[in-house]
């Protein structure tokens, strides 16, 4: 493990990026949002994605620079087609749209579709709370999860997530995957070789299982059930149907094969506080109503109630200062990069271990 | 049990509603609203609740006529002050003018406060795809579940509701509460005199329990641990703060004391399906994804994967030709009710067991 500055990390991932030809917009915008994502300790979106990311934009299945086209669909509700580019800038685009609406009529709106996974939903939610503004933000993906009552993967994870700020600064965030375990979750516990918890996954012949590996051929399960379902159900709809993006087993997976464009969907939509309320009546209400919160007696292996976002905004807090800590698979990961594309790394490196490295 | 028609029943609940001085307008969307749940088999949001209704009028509760006074937030935005009327009411207006919004700009919104129970939010979301809208339904309520890791209620129930029409004309309706078990669930076991399931509810000490009658001074758990309590907690802010109304505590029971108003917050959003697609392309699509959900083969136990909404749409039907039934209890307290506000009963009524009855 290293520790490495938010700024200096930011750097190396837009170099990396550049180097990988991808333009300068879009590999500062990427950066900073994968940068987002470690600097609040979720590894699995943050810099770790940027050797896959290149592997897509040498397949041609990210392409950088990308015209990204608009279409208006109302005075509130705006389309962006995102030609195959990053879902990091298209999502940021998007939200960055719905707000520019928000401030001008209260609510905006804005439907994506020819894009890719684009990191952190809640991301996006955070550039809505920093404006003022609710968050909302819908993405599908590959079918890994099956309806309520079936056995065989149609809908994605299909994330939610919500966002709007707190009078300290440090937004609420919440962002959950509608399976009942999140993609980034089995990729952690795969690469520790540990076991899926029970009533979460079903083999390829529908058999409950807590194998990671028999969910190549199997699928997960919805959360709560059919409440899960329906929820994800819904962002189907919105993202897949409503976006115009694929569907289903339309919708190409992001990190195992490299055969076709994954064609995801994305909905953002921005909420003016001001609109509804005064913004120091909402703060003081919020206040309120968190430390309520946190005033709740514990189960006696919780240590305290958490608000949504309260322990990534910790991590921000802690990293900023002390650098942001980045765990051997991602240092390898990243140091064969910049070997291949001939980019400086901004650490130490360890001598090479096999001697077919190619330096 | 009884069985009656659908007009039947609802000209009889508008004639007890009407006895208990409720305007004729407010007496016929209730009826409508009630009568709507009962016909798609969800007997605990139906009628039955008519004599708890009265009860609240009774105690100034639910004020009916009421004002129930509008402001514009923008363009799209709208509020309702619903004057401590009938939650169905309020309910029905916002979403009416949320659809009327979205036909004229693509998405409309209306939050509302000072309102009382609203029955099934799912109504709200069938209005909105029988305009061929998307619809968005949320409501707080009464605290009655932990924050995740807490063990005092601070969160209602919190349901959301989702809805879009479908090219069978049986809508798509999504509707749960953000809680590990509903209310309506809880009733049904506390009056079959059963036992929770595991998982779902804590006692005063913060011990789990099983137990119906530790639920009055414990709590319920979010749905899916931290995933619902996100979710709830995103409903409170839009309902308590954004909305205006009440908040966590400040939300009075709707059942169980007679002290204060309810003051419950709503907030419904329509989005114009046709802005966004050509009608004909989104049934299409929606027509293909159902399809594949339906393909899925199912768990052992489990004769068919449902689409939400489509078992409440066979008993729509079902109960349309054949009559709605009505359980005893539900008669029992329909017949009382009836006799003591002299309404005629629309069917054949059993001697009265009890020589204390006033007829």
């Amino acid at each position: 493990m290293i520790t490495i500055s938010k700024d200096e990390l930011e750097l190396f991932a837009t170099d990396l990026l550049l180097a990988a030809k991808s333009s300068r917009e879009d590999a500062e915008l990427v950066a900073h949002s994968l940068v987002w994502a470690d600097l609040r300790g979720r590894q699995p979106q943050g810099v770790f994605r940027i050797p896959v990311l290149v592997t897509m934009i040498h397949h041609g299945l990210i392409t950088s620079p990308t015209e990204m086209n608009w279409s208006k669909r109302s005075e509130v509700m705006y389309h962006l087609d995102a030609g195959n580019g990053f879902g990091q800038v298209a999502g940021y685009r998007a939200m960055q749209k719905a707000i520019d609406i928000a401030k001008k009529i209260g609510i905006g709106m804005v439907t994506v579709n020819r894009s890719n996974h684009f990191g952190a939903a809640s991301y996006f939610c955070a550039l809505a709370a920093d404006a003022q503004c609710v968050g909302l933000t819908f993405t599908n993906a590959t079918p890994k999860v099956a309806p309520f009552g079936g056995t065989k993967p149609i809908l994605g994870t299909n994330p939610v997530a919500f966002g709007c700020p707190t009078s300290s600064g440090v937004p609420i965030l919440v962002d959950f995957s509608t399976s009942s375990i999140a993609g980034s979750t089995i990729r952690t516990i795969t690469e520790g070789g540990g076991r899926l918890p029970k009533g979460v996954a079903l083999d390829a012949s529908g058999q409950p299982t807590t194998d990671p590996a028999a969910l190549s051929s199997g699928c997960l399960l919805p959360a709560a059930g059919a409440k899960g379902y329906g929820l994800g159900l819904m962002i189907e709809i919105f993202c897949g149907i409503l976006a115009g993006a694929g569907m289903s087993h339309e919708v190409g997976p992001f990190y195992s094969t490299w055969k076709r464009p994954v064609n995801s969907g994305h909905m953002m939509m921005a909420i003016d506080i001001s609109r509804l309320q005064p913004l120091d009546m909402y703060f003081d209400r919020l206040d309120q109503l968190i430390k309520e919160i946190k005033s709740s007696p514990t189960l006696e292996h919780v240590d305290e109630v958490l608000i949504p976002g309260e322990v990534r905004g910790r991590f921000a807090d802690q990293f900023s200062r002390e650098g942001i800590p980045l765990n051997d698979e991602t240092i390898h990961g990243l140091e064969n990069l910049a070997r291949s594309l001939a980019v400086e790394v901004p650490w130490k490196q360890a001598a090479p271990v096999s001697v077919h490295d190619k330096q």
